[in-house]
Formats: C-alpha cells, sequence, structure tokens
C-alpha cells in the first residue's frame, strides 16, 4: 500500500534545522499555555462543584436503598472515597499536560525526537500518577476492611464475612466510574463543541482557520483538550482499573480458598502492582534515543508507539506468570461451579486478556493509521465530495468492529470456560496491566495537540509542521487507547455482570423469557439514545460557540491587532457542557435502577447483557471511524493524495493539474469527515465504555435493594 | 412547529392548471417507460438466474446436512417452491410499477389528487397479489402436507407428525428469505449505485442534474427504483409473511391440542386472510374522493395514508377477536409450558403486535416527515455546512429506535408472557395483518419517484412539481413501510429463534455462559459487517457509474441534441450490482451454519439473539436517518427553510440576501446527507431485516445438522 511517491509526500525525514523562539515569542508562548491553564483550571473547579454536590446526593441514594445493612454508611463512604480518587486523579493529569504542552512545543523547535520524547514522558507520568494512585486507595481500603469486617479468631472467619466486604468495597467502583461518566461527557462535550465550533468558525468568518490566534475559539479548543482527552480519559481508565479489581474480588468472594488465603486475597493488586514495574522498564527503551527509538520521521513515532506495547506485553506474560504462583494456591474452587480452578487456568485468562488488548490495539493502528490502506483510500474518496467521504467513513467504523469483537469474544469463551466470572476479570486486569503504557499513548496525543495549537498561535511554523507530525501519530494512539479502552471496558463490565448475577442469586440469565429478552432489546437500545443525546450535546454547544464567533466578527474583534474575547468562548463552552452533560448521564445511571426497582434483577441483568454488547461495537466502530477521518485529513494535508495531471490543456497550452492539497475541495471534504467523527470519537464513543461499565456497576451496588422491590413482577417468578 | 409562513413556503395548494401532453412528450414518456421497463426485466432476468443456480446448489446443501430423514427430500422441494413464489411476487410487483410510472406522469398532469390515487392504488395492486399468492401456497402446503404426513386414522395422529410437518414447511420460509436477501441486496445496490452516481454526476460534469435527460445514468435510476425498492421490498415483506405463518406453524406443533384441531391449525392463515379483507376495505377511504381523502396539498398525502393505517387498524381490532374465537379452542397448552393459554391470550398477543406496529408507523412519521420538528430542524442544520447536518441526522436516526424499541419490548414481553413463543409469532402476524395497506404505501413511493422521473426528462414542470409532492410524501411512507418491515422482522425473527429452540430441546439460554455470551457479542457483530459490506458495494458501484458518466462525457454523448449511452450505465450498475450482492449474502447465510457446526446450538442461539437486537437498532435508525435527509432536502427545495434578509447592506444599498433554495450551499450540504442516507435506507437498512430472518430460519431448518456435529464442543456440555 505504500509507494514511494506517497512516502515522500506524507513522510519525509525530519530536518535538522532548529526554528529560534525570540524572548517575544517565548512570552506570548507562556501566556497562552498559561490561559489554558486556567481555563482547564475554572473548568474543572466548576464542573467538580457539581459532581460533589451530585456524588453528596447520590450517597444518600446509596445510604437509603443499597446499604444491605440499615444504618451502616460503609458503602457509602468507598464510594465517596472512590469519587474523590477520581477528581484527583483527573486533575493531576490535567495539571501535568497543560504544563507539558509549552514544553513540547519548544522541544519541537529543536526536533522532533526531542518533542515527542518530552511529550511522551509528561503522557507516562499521568499514566503511571493514576495507576499508583488507584492502587495506593485500593490496597489501603482493603487492608482497612480486612482488619474491620474480619473476625480476630481466623478460625471464626467464613466466606461470608468477605463477601459482606467486597460489596462494600465495589462502591470504590461505583464511585471512581460516575466521576468519569460526567468528566467524559462533560469534558467530551467541552472538548468538541470548541473544536466543531473553531472549525466551522471559517463558514461564518472567511479565511479563519481553525488554530488561528485571531480564532476567539482556540483557546477554549486547546483547553478541551486538556479538560475532555486528559482529564476524562484519565477518569475513565482509573475506573476501569478500580472495577476490575472489584469485580475479581466480589466474584473470589464465592470461592473459600480464595477469600481466606492472603496471597489469593492480593492476587488482582499484585497483577496491576507488576504490570506498573514492567511499565517502567519498556518506557526506558522509548525515552533514551540512542536505544531503540530515533524518532527522523512521522511513521517512526507509530513504530516506537508499536513497539512500547510489543515490549511491555512480552515483559508482563513471563512477569505475570510468576506473580500468579506466587500469589495463588495451586487449585481452589467456586460455590455453584463444579469444576476446580487451578494456577495455571488462572494465568492463561490473565494472559487471555493481556494478548487480545495487544491485537485490539494492532487492529485498531491498522484502520486509524494513515500508513495502512483503509485511511488512504479514505482520503482518496475526498476527491468525490464529502459524502464518499462519510459513507466510506461509517462502512471504514463497521468493518473495523469485526477484528476486535472476536477477540472479545475468544477471550471472553476462555477465561469463563476456564475460571467463570473470576476469569473474566482476570482477563480485565491482564488487559489493564500495561496501562501505564495505554496512558502514556493516550495521553500523549492531546498534549501534542496542544503543542500544535501553541506553535500556530506563536507563529513557528518549522515546529508546526513537527508537532502536525506527533499530532497524526496522536490520533492513532488515541484510538489505540480508545481500544484498550473499549476492550476493557468489555471484559470488566462482563465480570461486574457476573458479580451481580452472583449477588442476586442468578444463576441463569435465559433469554428465552419474556423479561430477559425484553430487557436484552431496551438494553441494545440505550447506547443508540445516549450517543444521540451526546451528539446533539455537542451539536447544541458548537452553534452556540459559531453564534459567539460570528458576534465577536461583527464587533471587529478578530481583525488583525485586536485581541478576541477568548474568555467568552471558554464560558459558552464550559455552561453548555455543564448543563448539556446531565441528561446523558442520568440516563445511564437511573436506567438500571428504574427497571430494577419495577421489574427486578432478571429485566436487570437482560438490560445488561443488551447494553455491553451494543455499546462494545458502537465505541469500536465510533472511536475508530473518527480516528480515520481524522488522520485522511491528515494524509490530505501532508500532500498524501497526489495532485492530478489531466491529458486536457488549459488555454496557456499546459496541462490542467487538479490539486488535493490544503484548501481544495478535497481538502474541505475531508474537513466534513473530520467534523462529523469529532463527536463520534472524543464524545459519545469513550463515554460508550463507562455507560458499560457504569451500568454494570451500579447494578451490583443496587442488586440486593432489585430483589427487595421489583413491583411489577410477581415475587415468585423471581429464583 | 409548522408555523404558517413554513406552509406556504412548503405546503401551497394544488393549482387547478392542467399540463398538457402533445404527442410528442407522450411517445417520449411512453419510451422512457418502456426503457425503465426493458431495464428492469433484463436486470431481474439475469439476477433471478444467478439466484435460481444458488438456490439448486443450496438445494443440495439442505438435502446433504439439514433432511431430518435420510433420503428424503420435502424440505429441500418446499424450499425451492418458497423461493419461486418468491421470485414470482418480485417479478408481479415490478411488472406493475413499472406499468403505473408513466400513468402517474399522466395523472399527475392533470392534478395531485389524480396522480396519487394510481400511484396507490398501483401499490395495492402490488399490496394484494403478494399477500394473497403467498397465503395461497402456504395454504395448498399446509392441506398438502397434512394429507401426507397424517396417518388415515384420526386416532393414530400424534403431535409427532405435526413437529415433522411443520418442520417441512419452515423450508418454505427459508425459500422466500433467500430470495428476498439477494432480492434486497442486489437490488439495494443496483438502486444506489445509479442513484448515487447520477446524484455526483454533477460533480464531474458541471450543471448536469439527477434526473435530467442529458444523465446517462437517469434510466439506471429509475430502473433501480424498480428493482430495489419494489421487487426487492416485495420479496422481503413475502418473506416476513410466510415466516411468521411457518414461525406459529412451528411452534404450535408442541401444543398438542392446538394441531390437532383443525380450526388451531389454520389459525395463522386465517389472520392474514382476514387481513386482506381488512385492507380490501380500508382501500375504498383512499380512493374515493368524494368519501375523506381530498388531496390538494402536500399534507393531505400523508394524511391519506396515516388515515390508512388508522382504518385498517380500527377494523382489524374487532376482526381479529372474532377470526380467534371462530378458530381457537377455549384453552390449550404447550409442552414444556406449565400455564394454560386461552383464546382470550392469544387475541391479546396478535392485537399487540397489530398496535404496536401502528405506534412504529407514527414514530417513524414524526421523525422522517418533513410536516415535523425533527427533519426541520435538521433542514435548518444545513445553513451550516454539511458536517453539522451529517452529526445531526446520526444523532436523530439513533434516538428515533427510542419508542419503537420500547414498542416492541412491550409487545415481547406481553406476547411471551401470555402464550409463549407462539404468542410473538402471532405478534408478528398481527402487525403483518394490514400488510397489503403496508405493502401499498410502500410501493407507491418508488412508483412516484419514477413518475417524477419521466415528466423531469419529458420537461414537464408542473407536473414535475406535484410529483415532487408526492415523491416527498413517498419517503415517509417509504420509512413507515420500512418501520413496519423491521418491527415484524424482529417479532418473525424471534419467534423463529423459538421455534429453534424448541426444536433443538434448548430450554434455557443462558447470557451467563461462555459459549452464550461470546455468540452475543459476535452476532451482534454481524449486522455492522454487514451494513459495512453493503454499503462499501454502494460506494465502488457508484464510482464505476461516475467514471461511466465522465467517459461518456469526454466522447460528448452528454451535449444537448446528442443521445447519451443508457444501456452502458444499466450494464454497470447490474453487473457491480450482483457481483457485489454474494459477499454480504453468504455472510448471513454462512455465519450460522459455520458456529452452529462447530459450536452447536448453543452458541448459535447466542448469535441469533445478538444478531437480532442489534440489527433492529441499526435497521431502526439506518432507515429513519435516510428518510430524514432525504425529506430535509426536499423540504430546502421546497423553499422551507427561508431565506435570510441580513442587516449588511450591499453596495447597491440593499439588504444582503442569504439564499437558501435549491443550489445554495445550504442546499449542498442537504445533498450531502441525502447521498450518505441513500445506500443506509435503502440498501443496507432493509436488508437488515431479512438478515435476522434468515439467520433464524437458517438455523431452525439446520437444527437437526448443529446437534449432530458441533464438532469444538464437547458432548456432554450439550443439554
Amino acid at each position: 500500500m505504500i509507494d514511494d511517491a506517497d512516502k515522500k509526500g506524507s513522510d519525509k525525514l525530519d530536518s535538522k534545522q532548529v526554528e529560534h523562539i525570540n524572548e517575544e515569542k517565548m512570552a506570548l508562548m507562556l501566556k497562552l499555555s498559561g490561559m489554558i491553564r486556567d481555563g482547564a483550571k475554572a473548568f474543572l473547579f466548576k464542573e467538580y462543584s457539581y459532581m460533589i454536590v451530585f456524588c453528596i446526593l447520590f450517597g444518600l441514594i446509596i445510604f437509603f436503598l443499597a446499604e444491605t445493612q440499615m444504618g451502616e454508611c460503609w458503602t457509602v463512604i468507598t464510594f465517596e472515597i472512590g469519587a474523590v480518587t477520581s477528581i484527583i486523579s483527573g486533575y493531576i493529569g490535567m495539571m501535568i499536560a497543560v504544563t507539558a504542552n509549552v514544553k513540547t512545543t519548544k522541544e519541537c523547535a529543536i526536533s522532533l525526537q526531542r518533542g515527542f520524547i518530552v511529550a511522551y514522558k509528561a503522557g507516562s507520568v499521568l499514566g503511571f500518577v493514576l495507576v499508583g494512585l488507584a492502587l495506593l486507595v485500593m490496597a489501603i481500603l482493603m487492608i482497612a476492611y480486612r482488619l474491620m469486617y474480619l473476625p480476630q479468631n481466623p478460625e471464626e472467619v467464613t466466606w461470608l464475612h468477605y463477601q459482606l466486604m467486597f460489596e462494600k468495597i465495589a462502591g470504590y467502583g461505583l464511585g471512581g466510574s460516575i466521576i468519569a461518566l460526567f468528566g467524559r461527557v462533560g469534558g467530551g462535550v467541552y472538548t468538541k463543541a470548541a473544536d466543531v465550533g473553531s472549525d466551522l468558525a471559517g463558514k461564518v468568518v472567511k479565511g479563519l482557520p481553525e488554530d488561528d490566534i485571531r480564532n476567539p475559539g482556540t483557546i477554549a479548543d486547546n483547553v478541551g483538550d486538556n479538560v475532555g482527552d486528559i482529564a476524562g480519559m484519565g477518569a475513565d481508565l482509573f475506573g476501569s482499573l478500580a472495577e476490575s479489581t472489584c469485580a475479581a474480588l466480589v466474584v473470589s468472594g464465592t470461592s473459600p480458598l480464595l477469600v481466606i488465603n492472603t496471597g489469593a486475597y492480593y492476587y488482582p493488586l499484585c497483577i496491576s502492582a507488576f504490570g506498573i514495574l514492567a511499565c517502567i522498564a519498556t518506557w526506558f527503551f522509548a525515552t533514551q534515543p540512542e536505544m531503540c527509538c530515533r524518532i527522523q520521521r512521522f511513521s517512526d513515532v507509530e513504530k516506537v508507539i508499536k513497539g512500547q506495547l510489543l515490549i511491555s506485553t512480552l515483559i508482563l506474560i513471563p512477569g505475570i506468570y510468576i506473580v500468579t504462583v506466587i500469589m495463588l494456591p495451586p487449585t481452589f474452587s467456586f460455590d455453584g461451579i463444579e469444576q476446580e480452578v487451578t494456577r495455571n487456568a488462572c494465568y492463561v485468562c490473565t494472559l487471555c486478556g493481556l494478548i487480545s488488548g495487544f491485537l485490539i490495539g494492532i487492529v485498531t493502528e491498522y484502520y486509524t493509521s494513515n500508513e495502512y490502506g483503509p485511511v488512504r483510500e479514505l482520503a482518496e474518496s475526498c476527491k468525490k465530495g464529502p459524502a464518499p467521504n462519510v459513507i466510506k467513513g461509517l462502512a471504514l467504523g463497521y468493518i473495523s468492529n469485526v477484528v476486535p469483537v472476536i477477540c472479545l469474544a475468544v477471550t471472553i469463551y476462555i477465561s469463563f470456560k476456564f475460571a467463570d466470572m473470576y476469569g473474566i476479570a482476570l482477563a480485565a486486569l491482564g488487559m489493564l496491566s500495561n496501562l501505564c503504557i495505554g496512558l502514556a499513548i493516550d495521553g500523549y496525543g492531546p498534549i501534542s495537540d496542544n503543542a500544535g495549537g501553541i506553535a500556530e498561535m506563536s507563529h513557528l511554523h518549522l515546529t508546526r509542521t513537527r508537532t502536525d507530525k506527533l499530532d497524526a501519530a496522536g490520533n492513532t494512539t488515541a484510538a489505540i487507547g480508545k481500544g484498550f479502552a473499549i476492550g476493557s471496558a468489555c471484559l470488566v463490565s462482563l465480570a461486574l455482570f457476573g458479580a451481580f448475577a452472583t449477588r442476586c442469586h442468578l444463576t441463569v440469565v435465559n433469554v428465552l423469557e419474556p423479561l430477559q429478552f425484553s430487557g436484552l432489546v431496551i438494553g441494545a437500545m440505550l447506547p443508540y439514545a445516549f450517543t444521540a443525546m451526546t451528539m446533539k450535546a455537542v451539536g447544541t454547544a458548537a452553534e452556540a460557540m459559531i453564534e459567539e464567533i460570528a458576534r465577536q466578527d461583527k464587533l471587529g474583534l478578530l481583525k488583525e491587532g485586536a485581541t478576541p474575547d477568548y474568555a467568552k468562548c471558554i464560558e459558552i463552552a464550559t455552561k453548555a457542557s455543564l448543563s448539556e452533560m446531565f441528561p446523558p448521564g442520568i440516563l445511564v445511571i437511573a436506567s438500571p435502577i428504574v427497571i430494577g426497582c419495577l421489574f427486578g434483577p432478571k429485566a436487570v441483568a437482560g438490560v445488561l447483557a443488551g447494553a455491553i454488547v451494543s455499546a462494545i461495537q458502537m465505541a469500536f466502530s465510533q472511536s475508530n471511524t473518527g480516528g480515520a477521518w481524522d488522520n485522511a485529513k491528515k494524509y490530505i494535508e501532508a500532500g498524501g493524495v497526489k495532485p492530478e495531471i489531466l491529458d486536457e490543456k488549459d488555454e496557456e497550452g499546459q496541462n490542467i493539474v487538479i490539486n488535493h492539497a490544503k484548501g481544495s475541495d478535497t481538502h474541505k471534504a475531508a474537513v466534513c469527515g473530520d467534523t462529523v467523527g469529532d463527536p463520534l470519537k472524543d464524545t459519545s464513543g469513550p463515554a460508550l465504555n463507562i455507560l458499560m461499565k457504569l451500568m454494570a456497576i451500579i447494578s451490583l451496588v443496587f442488586g440486593d435493594f432489585f430483589i427487595r422491590t421489583a413491583y411489577l413482577i410477581p415475587k415468585t417468578s423471581e429464583v
């Protein structure tokens, strides 16, 4: 697919030239970075203040409806701890990113290599801090509850004690997930409203590019990258990690041997802990140019990132085996399952998750990187206008589901078969074991995007070409990160679904029964309703933004020399995203509670199964479609689609040349696809992960309540 | 939502003016109609010749793999009868439509009223012939097999005889469905390749509108309406009817009383038969202008059509009750279900289907008609360019799922609860009981579209404005028809799924087991892969078409006075659609067979459940999105989006006016949405119905084979 002519167009060697940054430019860059930081901080503070109120109210709901023993409030406390930890994680991530962006710009002025290293290092800090924090709090909770709930005399300990204790711990995952949901949706609406708004500003104000300093939406756009793609994504994956650990614990509560054995108790934590060590080792390969990471052209960035995934996977394969042998007893069994589970079976489950995560990453890269056929064909189809681009892009997203879904199905089958729902939870932990690297490559994207924005606004042209290369790779890495997030979210939700079934004593969820099948159909519909709501939210917010830009244009604020009112645009994006994040959020939170309260756990089981299977498909296809459209645009901008020389001659006797570069109709068609893809890949797509996980963990926490109520179902029909 | 200003714009009173058609124009019209007929015939003959070969081969597969008793071939024979009946149905429908199109043009020259009546009458003929034929053949088969399989002595009759007999009859549905699948996909690719190709022709040849006589793709476009939307759709709904009757019979095979009672045996047929009578009565209301159907403006067309649905539903409500009381025994029971089923319960199930079909129709109309808010908002969003239009359109499609899916879920729950899977089959029959009307309003659309094409090519401008109104209503009616088709397909597939479970002795399909959950995930992915394949097929075929048009332009064939090579375009569309219809078709047919052969019936059950829940959502959203985009474009063309008068003055001191009419940027944005929607609403969306039904009936017919093979699953794990 990659011929030499294309190579030259899109993938030139990095020049040795250094762009000089004088003091004035430096001051401007720092000022811009400061504005971005302040905007992001202001948004997060406002968003978190809403969330804190929501969490207090939701805590009351948990207290009255979901606490197993009346008057106790440990689930509520764990829930609030989870929420606060998630908030802190998002905030730390954002602070790192807003500091790293200007540094990346500076280094990119020197070389692509140095720019990459700074951006990647910043992403890694984010990854290590988040995972470390999640594990630390989880470990403290596990030790504290162990001391609190278990009788002093070890002989009195039964697995019932554990069961009770683990249900409290599930609150931790719930807290993390609720914050993640609002973070993703609120941040996603913010970032895409600003992005789409400034993209389309050119429609109302002629000749106003997206990242131009005269575009008043540009600072909001850069703020959005930080609050949506960094803080939101951090909270999302923090939630995944917390929830998969919770799921493993709750399920292991039904295995007497697993819970009494101290090693086995800490096994899920140890997988993640070892993952951190493995990622630190891996990380050295990316940051030492003299070792294996020479970044001289665009394609090198993707190679290094793929290398990072591969190396961490290779280190983890034997590493997890050692952890398993040390921590787990040779064989154990679960209540309700006849077969004995061996230590090796558990290892196989974890490995399945790890490998299928790697495969999902590779496939995602294939469909979203402009190094391969799919994106290049998409770019070619732009020649025929926006409609063929949109048609082909949607088809690309749909077909890109196939391999990841098969990977997941195989993982589910094997780990289910080997260790039932515990196996699924382990597979999720396996997939998340190199989460630090996943977060690093995911965080690297928005940092480069920001660096590019700062370069453009400071008129550093050479630097901008370098940041563009980093950013194009960032689209792919973001898609890979999302692929991981979706895959792990699927496994985590399924494990939580299993935990929910265990808790509600459902041994069978029979889709040949009316309640379950109706639930399945309704559940599969929820991701569609959710996507529609978030997309509409982005549309509405972007329109408000465009109107504001048009207003400022009328006032003459956008002329050369005048200062546009950036703050007003930030305010509009903030307001719109905060008011728009609640309806879809409430849909996700209320659906399982209302359905469970009216129709009982069986209906909820149907809804969960439906929502999970439907959300996976939509999430994969949305994030891949969006990534592919964005990169098709970048590919055209980099000159990947060659000008056509026609046989016909013009008046001067020269052959007519049809140009496909920036500004041509072809490029406009590509921009249309990119704009459509924006809300898909950065708002609704990634929020769908959280939809599955959150619905599952809410069902788990409220399971007991559903059994007690189920108002519309004759009690006899319950198991 | 509808203010007076809008009314005036889009919904003017029909003028009394009659457009004169001179002999020359008449001859041209007849010539055009003849070309369309010949093109359609040629395509269908070619398509059917492929299908006949396929059906013979597939008959052999059935013979060797699926016949329960070795050496017997009754399933094969019934299968071939189903296939042939389906082919005949499609052909008759197409012949009616290609004769009616020019008549509609002629009548539209006189008045909107007369044009509507001709088009609707033609649609009705299609409806009555199709349903009548399906019932006739079904009745003959049922009588023949009863005579053949049942012992002479009534005392020797057991329900096992019936069970065996019904399984043969299932072949009838399978034959109908396989033809329907290829008809829908082949016809859908044909019609959309031609449509998208001629839409985009303007991109390569400046100023060449879609329906212009100089556009060589225009005849192919009109042929496509007949082969895709008439023949394909007819075969689709013929299949639904045949399959729902089969499903009711197979399920009733497990009820001793139901099968031995002659009335009960013919009950499913009688519902459909009474439906024909009810539709004949209803039909009079639409065709008698003096009674209640005065069509003077655009909105009247939709009112009459809604009226038709309402009247037929109102007649059927008491009618079906009478049929039920006459035909069914007061109570009966099923094997494996404890509860007794009463006659009244069966009536409720049928009623549920009928009413939920009506509701789905109404909701679909709301989302796709330009009389209501959603489409008007979509049209307004076109002002901001193609991307906002695509974003809002996708969101519209997703949200339009909600009510239909809830209707279906409630119907499933109630009918499941009242009469188990038999109830679901009855609900499907209830929804299809006014199928004649459904087919009439569905067939009416492409006929008007063709009439409009002929009017445009014959330069009848007043007539064209009238056919445009009919056609705009036709987009809505097509969406309503598709809504019915999807809803009934969901119920039919579920009933067949139940029949499959009965046949394979699966009493439980537990999604908490690995095989079933993995199947569920894979099954939910199949509609995505299928959609991607069909969309890509349309894209590829449309590109071939555009290249051909460009080639003819170079040769000077498209200049005023020259005759473009229509036949070449027809040939290209035919070739492309026939070669592109096999891969997605094989995917649907092979998936259940391969999975069943390797992993057994349990995995197939999971795949079926996943495919059904996922396909419903995609089918609803795709057909509604496409209909809404098409009508948003029509709304803009009719002047629904008012020109904006700005405060700014131009050089002459006049206020600057931004125009949104045909040819403006706003209209171009709308055309982009329409083009994207074309393959969604006419190729992949409607083919998804058949995907669900076909996968379910294949599983049913091959169920026995799956039990015998299941190579990769230890036999002990099977129930």
